[in-house]
């Protein structure tokens, strides 16, 4: 096929009434598909049912060092499942602190003690005329909710193939003493796919921020969530970068087991430097006796160690790659050459980020919901759901079957060219 | 015997010397007890054990509703917990929001949110200049913390056998805009044991606080968690008499099953009213994308309904009678007439709570210590661990036995009565 934009006006004409032909027939098949979370699978879920049986009543319920589980205590995480959660997160024990069930409660609780106690001795962020945050965009509407909901200013970053425009990173963060944070998903990123270069990393970990109270939020939490064995995504550790850069308390990485075992029913940790444990605890003790316990037993036990993580982390693979093949095949077979929209093949992680033509976006998943497919609303990896270009719009493709993921992906395309025709016409 | 005070010197020196060589010999026995926290005994533990199996590989893992428990979703909690956590708090469903692990996490976020988005529309209380917080004393070490963290100034109350001094809660609460909460136990009060009388929750629920955004934190802790089966306290439905007096956002209830099944492995819930919970899920839904409903559903397969947790706390209260009883007991064998102590015979909850001789309680804790038996810190039951009469020690007779609560009660009172005659021999 031919550009579209280099069709007459007659072509066009023509293209549109076989489009709405196509279209109301996809309409009569009563499509359900639900495109807009990044929920896993059902055949995901049944991958970690054996970690129900991984203790039950005749369980030794005690960790290695003889504590029980079962009571208080351990505030930090039972050693054995630090050890487990440093390793995902190519860590060190003592640099991790394991927490609930939802690393973005960890997220959100670090952003609101950085508001009422500020970080590490700074002062409180709601006593601040102004307080900024960077956001690479396209990026995860659930980050950008938190920094909105504490009235947080965002700032867009472009988001390359390599990472964020890190010229404009470092303009900000060394110049500017409001901006405190920056929130990043470098591995697999939703919804895009990339991963950060070595040289991104780098200079992440070489800011000279203007705040002493500035942190890298850096939301890992993609980590080992490859879709192929052969080409996986390795990013350098920003620990250690920042260690080397002079910049120790610099990060805070966040991850989480919800897309390894359960959504909601798995262990999250943050991975930090010493002097920012110690005041993250300092605060922690005040919010709770401690974390589930028998959960972190449970996954110590089903899962053993990084192994048992990358095996099992072979069988989502397995079960993803089809899916994000089907939408991937479509979006060639169907629009390869239309000059209508780009995409990028990921390598891991639970999102492909397609980029519609400016002014589209929204009249696409419009469209596509009134035919019984359901995608993340335009505009949501955005901060304030607002994407300046109408461009953006995340495909989640974990939850329906390979077969569901075609049909969604058809109508998905189809709607793609029924809006260009349409904005291209427009402008006749 | 006679009251120590009423003994002369000589008699005095005497008992002192008898419990001095009583307390070397103790010393010699090597104790090595904890009844500092109320943490549950083992064979309390054990009671829940069959809760592991309540779920497995091989279990429905659907809500009734339909709703896949391993999946994202129900951010307000399963249907079926709700209702089940409803039942104990005696509330209705909606009025409910299962939560995690803790209620005292709770408890905290909601401090927290206050702090930084006020209530329900009201001013952010950091943004403001002074905040208050009524405290009934002796009362909960943790809250205290909670609202020290957060630097709110923390108001003594005196709190009595029918509940805390209600003259003294209406003046603070009716007239100063500055005082936006107080934390209560209203059911086996945490330390005294004590409960609410009708009268006092009335007048609770017809407070006419001066600040709109003044809120009741009534944490319901122990209310199913009786001693025994004839004597049980019961305690009036706030929400109800608040509603009728027209007052029907002033309470947050908590309750939790951390003392019912697992602590740290249980589920805890907030009641409150409808426009409460709308402005609190406001919140929560930037926190997280839900709570562990996994754990949810294991909870309610295994106790079923309210009747089921009520079986499964006689057990609880078998194990645990004989404790307090212990307690009790040598209290009365050693001090009975003495007049250096009291005490209340409690009901239910998790601890008894002893006054000692003004002055005392900091320096009975201490040798306590110096013989292997931990108490709490004395101080630790009043904000900043302050006890102006430095009188009050908590005893937390759950994690040891029966046999060796009574050597702990023993050694105890050896303490309370060294310290109290070496006292009385200061002002001679």
């Amino acid at each position: 096929m031919k550009p579209l934009k280099e069709m007459t006006k007659e072509e066009l004409l023509a293209m549109k009434e076989t489009l709405s032909a196509e279209y109301k027939e996809a309409q009569a098949k009563g499509l359900k598909l639900d495109m807009s979370r990044g929920k896993p699978g059902i055949s995901q879920l049944d991958l970690s049912l054996p970690m129900l049986d991984a203790i039950n009543s005749s369980s030794d319920m005690r960790t290695v060092l003889g504590n029980d589980t079962r009571n208080y205590g351990d505030l930090d995480g039972i050693g054995e499942c630090r050890y487990l959660m440093a390793d995902m997160m190519s860590v060190k024990k003592d640099n991790v602190v394991v927490c609930g069930n939802s690393s973005l409660n960890i997220m959100y609780d670090t952003i609101s003690r950085s508001m009422t106690h500020g970080v590490n001795g700074s002062t409180p962020w709601c006593k601040l005329d102004k307080v900024k945050f960077l956001c690479p965009v396209p990026g995860y509407d659930r980050h950008f909710k938190i920094t909105e909901y504490f009235g947080i200013e965002m700032i867009n970053i472009p988001l390359y193939e390599d990472g964020p425009d890190m010229d404009m990173v470092e303009k900000y963060v060394n110049s500017d003493e409001a901006v405190k944070g920056i929130w990043c998903v470098p591995k697999y990123s939703n919804p895009t796919g990339i991963s950060y270069s070595d040289e991104v990393v780098r200079r992440f970990a070489n800011l000279k921020p203007a705040a002493e109270d500035f942190r890298i939020f850096w939301d890992n939490a993609y980590c080992i969530h490859h879709l192929y064995e052969d080409t996986q995504d390795e990013i350098l550790n920003i620990l250690e970068e920042c260690e080397k850069a002079g910049n120790p308390n610099m990060v805070y990485i966040f991850a989480s087991t919800s897309k390894i075992s359960f959504p909601g029913s798995g262990v999250s940790a943050i991975a930090t430097s010493l002097e920012n444990i110690e005041f993250i605890k300092s605060q922690m003790t005040v919010q709770t006796i401690g974390h589930d316990k028998i959960n972190q037993l449970r996954h110590v036990k089903f899962f053993k160690n990084l192994e048992g993580l990358q095996a099992h982390m072979k069988k989502h693979a397995d079960l993803m790659r089809p899916k994000f093949e089907a939408v991937l095949e479509v979006l060639e077979e169907e629009l390869e050459g239309l000059e209508i929209g780009s995409w990028i093949k990921p390598r891991g992680g639970y999102f492909i980020s397609f980029n519609a033509m400016e002014g589209c976006a929204k009249a696409i998943v419009a469209k596509c919901k009134e035919a019984g497919v359901v995608m993340t609303g335009a505009g949501a990896t955005y901060p304030y759901g607002k994407d300046p270009q109408d461009s953006n719009i995340r495909i989640a493709p974990s939850f329906p079957t390979p077969e569901e993921m075609r049909d969604a992906a058809k109508l998905f395309t189809l709607c793609v060219k029924m809006v260009s025709v349409d904005k291209i016409l427009e402008t006749m």
